[in-house]
Parts: structure tokens; sequence; C-alpha cells
């Protein structure tokens, strides 16, 4: 359940409760795809950086572990020991972006998957069986996520396909958690909004998946392959369309900045694999701009990646050591480099977070959203 | 300085003071060749396994990052982080297993990197150099480890050469400690034993480099090769000659059985990197012997590693957990299988401590030493 707290401008300032503990908007979703937080952070590292959600993914633990393995050991919160939210992505994505030789039809989609070619089955039906087995707080519906740009012909008949799966996701998530032995019962249906880069097909298909009075409710389709400029404009469309009590979350966005001026147009929920992509390649975030540690002049620098952090890496290693690390390809470069990003997403959030309660969201943003993008 | 606190049979308990803090000996050192523990621990995470003393690597830290920017940094502990004791190998043993292009000289080895094919040289002074840079405890001698069985001749001339290196390791080190802005002023040097699997070679050598009076000494050159009850052997003709009141390490050894063998013969300190590898491969110790997380009965298992095991990897994580890790090449999985299998270390040499105080060490010996080094 979301309750607005208050806004500044568009931006709003919630919160969501969920089984597992509520959640302060808007907020960042630290990915852990496979029930691991890449780099080798666990749970309990997850916590010491400041995580409010983990995200884990649908399609890949359906494929390795499989759903049920992972319900007959309690669910993903037990599995993988972390207590608070969890947000499951649907799987319909990464159908359209891993698998391959894919057939799409209105039941669903056949693929192969791309681990071992196997041929599989997913559909809204069987993305729900996946999540409901997985006991996440959040299940997202399954949908097809069209590349940018494509036909206008073809994305207007997948978004009408989308909003039928939709309604498949909400009767069948309703039935399994009404069975016995749900894994969390209480699991809530985000719905995804899709219509590519034409602002009528996404304002349209928002109205009616709205209709359905879901939890909350996602943008996706964005992110994957536009302009940045693009992607704001569809926020801008749509967003007046999407239901004001209900979480707004932008699927798979993004750098600081673009976090920054999507909060500003109204989003609450974020996720995004930047933070630990960078960090695999030496580029840490601080407040000045995004450095790169495999820059010589890092080599035997004694100063923490950012002097102004205040997360558990900076509070204890050079710039040099983490530096060495990655030279030497030890994973501990990998996963303290993973951790100072993450903390510094979520830190970014908190201080979102204020910004939009004490009225600041107009000058965090000027001060802030190109800032943090910059390479330095 | 060596404290020997108390005997049973030839096993001895005592304790290693260093600048850094008290080492309880029978101790395993966990080993962090390149200032970082494989899988991705952390300093804090080497206290949390039971860690008394780290060791890092000579060869490879000269390579990179290089001991004079480390020296810039603080030394090794500030580096790395790890306030306890450090040993560091000399690079004698890395120079002959990993460089290329060897040519040995009185003077010392000429060689190239195994990182960038770079022509190198390291000699006694070299070796002394970048240990006193570097800062550890405890800095191991210069030394040429050959390989097992080698020739009669070969071997004791390099026995000769070996022992008149050490007799320069002890004046460069003692000139480095003596100067203004040493990183570690108290650095110990302890002396190796070499002779192949020739005893009287290895007792003449003893003899040699016992009469320097060193704060401790190795037995190198032993797990290259030879069968185990050879080893076995070496130990039981070298250890009457070595000072008892000094500590005897025995270097590279072992699985959990060699050590328990290695105590039951007289001998302190251990280090090998076979916790580390056998996590990497899914095998982790248990009170009845190693697992393989591989096999596909662990799949959905709920159970720890190891039920009787009162790690941090134990007290959360299922084995399921665990394989799914591995199987999907997270690396949290290596990290937590290289943390329980430290831990399993750690916590064997504290209860064979603790026999060796009780006076249970023949007993102790007979339970474990073959049980644990079962694959079940």
């Amino acid at each position: 359940m979301f309750k607005l707290l208050c806004r500044d401008g568009r931006a709003r300032r919630g919160e969501y409760i969920t089984a597992h503990g509520t959640i302060q908007t808007p907020v960042f979703m630290n990915v852990g795809t496979n029930a691991a937080i890449k780099g080798g952070l666990s749970a309990t590292d997850l916590a010491a950086v400041g995580c409010q959600v983990e995200l884990s993914n649908t399609y890949h633990l359906a494929l390795r572990p499989g759903a049920e393995i992972v319900r007959s050991l309690g669910g993903l919160h037990r599995f993988m020991r972390w207590d608070g939210p969890i947000l499951t992505d649907s799987g319909g994505f990464q159908v359209f972006s891993l698998a391959t030789l894919r057939k799409i039809t209105e039941e669903g989609v056949s693929f192969a998957s791309h681990i071992d070619g196997r041929r599989l089955f997913m559909g809204p039906e069987e993305s729900m069986a996946v999540q409901s087995a997985l006991g996440s707080d959040v299940a997202m519906a399954f949908d097809e996520c069209v590349a940018n740009p494509s036909p206008r012909d073809y994305v207007a008949a997948s978004c009408a396909r989308t909003a039928r799966w939709l309604v498949r996701c909400r009767d069948e998530l309703a039935r399994l958690n009404a069975l016995p032995g749900a894994v969390t019962p209480t699991q809530d249906l985000w719905g995804i909004n899709q219509g590519g880069t034409y602002a009528d097909l996404r304002i349209e298909h928002m109205r009616a998946i709205a209709a359905l009075e879901l939890p909350g409710y996602a943008i996706g389709g964005l992110a994957v392959g536009e302009p940045t400029e693009t992607m704001y404009g569809i926020i801008d469309a749509v967003e007046p369309h999407m239901p004001p009590d209900r979480p707004r979350y932008l699927m798979g966005v993004g750098t600081p900045g673009n976090i920054i001026e999507a909060v500003w147009r109204g989003v609450d929920f974020f996720d995004c694999v930047l933070p630990a992509r960078n960090a695999r390649h030496g580029h840490l975030y601080t407040r000045d701009g995004r450095i790169n540690l495999n820059n010589k002049k890092y080599e035997a620098d004694p100063l923490p990646a950012d002097p102004a952090c205040g997360c558990p890496v900076c509070q204890k290693f050079s710039r040099a050591y983490l530096r060495h690390l990655l030279k030497a390809d030890e994973v501990l470069g990998l996963r303290l480099c993973v951790a100072h990003n993450l903390w510094f997403y979520n830190d970014l959030m908190a201080q979102i977070r204020l910004a939009v309660e004490e009225g600041r969201m107009s000058d965090f943003r000027g001060r802030w959203a190109e800032r943090l993008d910059r390479r330095i």
C-alpha cells in the first residue's frame, strides 16, 4: 500500500508498505538478478550499503535454480537471507533481451534458454506462478518490451496484448495468493506501461491499465536505445495519466542525473545495473562526478574513493588499494567498488527524499543532476 | 618472540609475540597473496573467520602494485587494513614456480615477470628491501626451492647457497630495521630449511641455519611433488635439529590431516591455498569429511554446509543457496565458500591447541587426521 507523504512540484515523497517492511520513496532498488548482488555482496552487505528493496529476476531464477526449489526452501527472502522487501521483475524483459528463438502468441512466449538452449514457455500465468513461488513482495506484470524505435502498428498491437496479459496476471496472482501455503500471500502486482516512443500509445495504454486499479505502475521499455530527452518526454506525457495514489517505477533507469530528472517528473521507484557495471570497470561515483580508478594518477592515492562519502568502503580503503585490487583481478576490488557505488545510489535517494520533504527539489536538481553524471 | 607454553609428546602449544599482536600456536596463516584474500574477503571478514595471521607475497606485491607504493601508503597493514600480524613470503618460491627465463647466480635470480615479461632481479637484499617496505611482522628468508626429486649434487649446492643467502638476508634486514622510517622496525627474519628429500642434507642445512639463532625457522620445499609419507619422514628427521625455543613453520601445507600429522611432529605454523582452492570448486570441509556442492543431491538441501559448524556462513546460508550461487557464477558463492573453509581451518587449529593443552593430541589425531581428509 502506498502513502503519499508530500509533494514538491511533481516530485513525490511517499511510503510503500509491504509484509517485509516499509519502503521510503523515492527509492533505488538494488539489483540481485540471481538472488545475489554482483560482486559478492551478501544480504548483510546490502543492509550496510543502505539498501531498502532488493530486486531479483523471474527469468533467471526460473531457469536456475528453479522456482519450486526456492519455494521449497521458504521463498526468496529465506533463500538469500534478505528480510527486507523484494520486487521481482516478471521475466518479460529478459525473454526479449536474453533468450533466443522467440515465438510470441496470444498465450505467451516460447523461447530457448540462454543457458542451455532448452525450449521453454512463459506467459502471464507462468510468470505469476514463478513469482508466487519466489514470494516477492511485488510481482511485476508479464509484458512485451519492444525495442526503440519499433513500427507504430507493431507497438500498438503489442500494447493491446500486454494489456490483455495484465488482466490474466491479475486474475492468476489473486488465485495464487488465495491458495493455502502461498509464500507471500500479500504479494502485490504492478502493471507496466508500454508504447515505445509513441506518446499517444503510451497514454492510451496507461489509461487502460490504470483502470485495473493495481497497487503500483511501472513505465517499461525506456532506456532501451532512445535518446535521453525522448525518455524524459515520454515520462512527461505519461505521468499525468498515472494514478497519483500509486507508486511509479521507471524500469532500468539510470544514471544519477537520470534519476534526479525522473523524480522531478514524478517517479518513485528505480533500478539499474549501472552502479555495479561501473564498479566492475573501476568507475566510482563521487560528489564531483565519476572517477576512473584505472587512471594511473590513483596508483599511490591515499584518499578514499570519495572523501565526502560515509560508506563503509570509504571509511577504510584508499583509492590506491582499490585500484591495486582491480588491477590484480582480486574480486575484493569488485566487491568494494560495487558496495561504494550502491551506497552512493542509496544515499543519493536519501538526499532526494530530504530535498522533496524540504521543498528544495528544484535547487537540488539544478545543483546535482548534471554534476553527478560527469566523468572527471 | 616465541614462548613455548606446553607440550604433548612432540606437539607444542605456544605464543608468538609481534608488534601487531600475539599469535596462539599451532596456527594456520590465511593466505592473501596480493594483499587480498581470494574470493573477495576483506580484512574485516578475515577477523570474522578467526584468522590470527595473514600471509602475503613478496614476489606478487613487488610486481604489483610495487613495494614503494605500499610503503608510501604506510605499509601492508595499513594498505589492506589488517591490524593483526602479517608474515610475508620471500618471493623465492614464486620466482621458481611462476616466473620464467630464470638465471640463478650467487648474487640472486634474474627472471621474467609472469605478468608482463619484464626482466627483473631478486636476491637476498632485494627480497629484504621489499619485505621491509611492506612492513610485515615476519619476513621470510630468500631461498631456492628445488623440485622434488632433484639430483643430490644440485640440492647440496643449492642448500649451501641458500645458507649463504640467509646470512645476507639477516645482515640486510638488520640494517633496514635500524633505518629511520622503517615501516615495522621490529620485523623478524625466519630462516628456511631446504634439502629436498635428502634427510642428511636437510639435517646438515638445518644445523647450519640454526646457528644464526633467528627468531623462527621454516621447513620449505615440501608438498612440491613428493609422497606424503616422504614429507612426514623429512619432518621427523629435521625436527630434532630445530631450536626448540623457536617456532617451526611448514610452508604450503596442507590438508587438515597433513596439519594434524605435522603438529603431532612438532610444527607450529602452517599456510596453504587449499581451503580457497577447494572452495572455488565447491568442496566444503565438514566434521565428517569434504562435501562437494556440485552434487545434485544438494540442489534443495536446506541444511548449512556443516550443521555442526559455528561459522558466519553456516549460521545463515543453506547448501542449496551456496550451490545455486556457484552454478550461477555469482562471486558471492566463492566468497561464502572460502569464508566457510577458512573458518574451518582456523577452528581446527583452535581445537588442536586445546587438545595439546589438555594432553589429548594422540586421541585427537587418531580421531580426526584421516576423517577430515575424506571426500564424502
